[in-house]
């Protein structure tokens, strides 16, 4: 067995060099390849099938709560990015310039979209006229670019995928229910699906995204104690309607500003999966992502029978499952390696034994966990298998961030914890960027996270100033 | 009903002004809007949950036929557009340049992708060293651009989304299959999913993609006899390869290239379906991408019970079909108007006098025939109302291509068939592109469209140069 491992390339091990063995993962299980330009990253088939799943079951729960998919344009006129003064400053740094069509030199220049609330915004003016056009609930797939210094796959890199719900709404209440409702969307996603915990609440002014008036975040914990910006949901007011002259006619016969959100998540997902769930062996994936959900493994399949056996058991359960049947000449113990690294949740070994015995063998991708089943229950046995990995997974990484999740009520208190103890810091805050600020520098990177929605009473005092508290926040390190 | 009729606006009609019609039909139907960068289109809900449709009928295509989905980046560095030497003469003129990041100037330019063929191959260069790696099945699913001078929604646009393939095989003859097995792919999808027939074959050397060694196309023609390239298969021999440098170990143990092909479609489709199909009360949809393929409209709704029976009606058919229930304030007249301009393929009328017969009435979009049905039946009787709607249209297309293809067997008949009818010509060629580009010439566009599989021999000599005949060749104007 030690033998057949090596044949799968070794990776760094996750508590020697976290980094490393990120990196180690996404390219041993093919996920991504680096592009020959600078950022941007190639998804592989393995990696973009992940993605796939993702979007078929986000997308499910858009339709469901009434949003409709529609597709703007990649470019953005400078003079439209530069209607809105805030978002402008936000995004006009880090974005790539278009000067030239074919030969001739642009007289505008084009930005390619590093988010698309102008363009949304310019369109909302045309087809928005009275209060019986609202809402408009609109979602957009697309990619996105946005020019990064520092770039690592799925997590920061130049380009990405993501999806970008921009929708216009008669009164503000009714805008920042959506907000909420989209925020409970992504949480609901994160922890049917990707069996992934988060903290959830709203960013401080500083953190706020380029023009909202709220923006509103889940924070998952990775394995490291390092957190992960996994999702954000905006508020905008009537600030974009003001700026791209958008009104309709009120139920009142006046002329009226509608009211705005928008809301994203992204490939970075990816990353979130690999830094919450994957070990030393490579990729864990939940179950209803996984491209491959049981891999039925043969075992001296050159027995008469195995085969036969194996393959009636791949179709009976390719009826309701992503199946892999590896008959390939490999050795089983190269194959079970293979499945490990691919994060594969369920791999079913059959060999002649089990065939006499009319029974199988599933191993759980997490915990290892070995079962004996009757092939005649198969279909319920990998039933209740992926549920059993699923709520492992979400337990699993539960009890890491509960773990990873610290209280400072002092000021010495918060500076110790940010220095030895990786993870979430909870401790009062005044409300003032620069106690923020302070904290950033003295700990060299923890910034706040949120103030959740359930704020605890911790104490008094702001844990920075010692002023009057005005609020919990969750504090970390970020990705 | 004529003043119903006038409650949704109404278009030009398709014989008095085509043009017209057509953007006329794109913006009454929801289908586009305009936005403020040049060429570049918004495609609306309605619009694009066409295109969802057909992506969602290719994809599982594509999968079945063993193809796997990637994502590349969307910029290429101008080196790397440069390796192909064909490949860069045919696309440099007709990218957008990326010259800034951020407020930095670029060292190296970056042109948006207009086609991928370059990021695949260096990638291929990277992951393919053994036949065990081959053959490499791969499709994208991403937007291009193309800085169009005159351009008309889904028909030619500066951005257009598409679905790009590209395989590497061990064999010539393995890539040459491929390319025909994915034109038969798209000459399947047009004819079972479209409902629109269309010529089949070869471009000539003058029409074939940059780069590429045989350029394959489905040419649909459209209902003003004017012909559309409807997509493309490509084979390109071992050019890139070598131009890349990807190499393979063989069977041989020796050192090869592979062979390569690609295949496209784009939300083009989209411009042909109308043009093909639509009609002067707008667009005529094709059942199995319609994103409504049931309009179940209640007549005198107010009346006890109607509600009720349309509400049951609806979600029984909702199990199978995508249904809409519309029991807004309008009148039942400018609903009727309001579905035809959206394409629904069939309505279901329900009123009082029905339901006490224990019936509906089934209107088809395409030939306006109404079926009283049995409610008991309702099922059966849609699906068969779609199944006859679905090849109705099929005929009418067929009928309507073979009554626009004139045989002409002298230049005269020729510059004859091309001044007065508008259709495909067939007639025979000597393989000279100087007589192409002077048949081009004199007909003010009339150009090949390809050699189709079947040649018919028409006569010994090309109708241009008289010299003796190579191919038949079907020829005729384009979008």
């Amino acid at each position: 067995m030690a033998q057949q491992k090596k044949m799968v390339e070794a990776i760094t091990s996750r508590d020697v060099d976290f980094a490393k063995w990120y990196t180690d993962i996404v390219k041993k299980a093919e996920l991504v390849d680096y592009s020959g330009i600078k950022g941007c990253m190639i998804i592989r088939p393995y990696g973009y099938a992940i993605w796939e799943n993702i979007q078929k079951d986000l997308d499910a729960r858009f339709k469901k709560t009434g949003h409709e998919n529609i597709y703007m344009p990649m470019f953005i006129p400078e003079s439209l990015l530069q209607k809105e003064k805030d978002h402008v400053e936000g995004f006009a740094p880090e974005v790539a310039w278009v000067t030239y069509g074919g030969n001739e030199k642009l007289a505008e220049r084009l930005c390619v979209r590093p988010t698309s609330e102008t363009l949304f915004c310019e369109h909302y003016a045309k087809i928005i006229n009275s209060y019986r056009d609202l809402p408009k609930l609109y979602n957009q797939w697309c990619s996105v670019v946005r020019w990064e210094k520092t770039t690592r796959p799925f997590l920061r890199t130049s380009e990405f995928l993501w999806q970008e719900g921009h929708t216009m709404h008669e009164t503000a209440e009714e805008a920042k229910e959506e907000t909420m409702r989209m925020l409970q969307v992504y949480t609901d996603f994160y922890k049917e699906t990707l069996a992934i915990p988060a903290v959830t609440g709203e960013k401080t002014e500083k953190e706020r995204f380029a023009g909202a008036k709220a923006t509103y975040t889940i924070e998952p914990m990775m394995h490291n104690g390092v957190a992960l910006q996994g999702g954000t949901s905006h508020y905008f007011g009537d600030g974009f309607a003001k700026a791209f002259d958008i009104t309709f006619t009120g139920r009142d016969n006046k002329i009226h500003n509608p009211y705005q959100t928008s809301w994203g998540v992204s490939t970075r997902m990816i990353g979130a999966i690999i830094m919450v769930h994957s070990d030393d062996d490579g990729l864990v994936l939940p179950p209803k992502i996984s491209p491959i959900q049981v891999a039925v493994i043969p075992v001296a399949q050159h027995k008469p029978g195995v085969l036969d056996k194996a393959n009636e058991l791949a179709d009976k359960l390719s009826e309701n499952y992503r199946v892999k049947l590896d008959d390939s000449d490999n050795s089983p113990g190269w194959k079970f390696s293979q499945y490990e690294m691919k994060g594969v949740p369920i791999r079913i070994e059959l060999g002649p034994k089990d065939i006499e015995n009319n029974q199988c063998v599933i191993v759980r991708r997490d915990t290892r966990e070995k079962l004996f089943v009757s092939i005649d229950n198969i279909e319920k046995a990998v039933a209740d298998a992926l549920q059993s990995v699923h709520n492992g997974m979400y337990e699993k990484a539960l009890k890491n961030m509960q773990e990873k999740t610290f209280v400072a009520n002092t000021h010495e208190e918060f500076l110790d914890i940010a220095k030895n103890k990786p993870g979430f810091i909870k401790a009062m805050w005044c409300g003032e960027t620069a106690c923020e600020e302070k904290l950033k520098d003295e700990t060299n990177g923890v910034k706040s996270r949120c103030i959740p929605f359930n704020e605890e009473h911790l104490s008094d005092t702001c844990v920075c100033c010692g002023k009057p508290a005005k609020h919990m926040v969750y504090w970390g390190r970020q990705y």
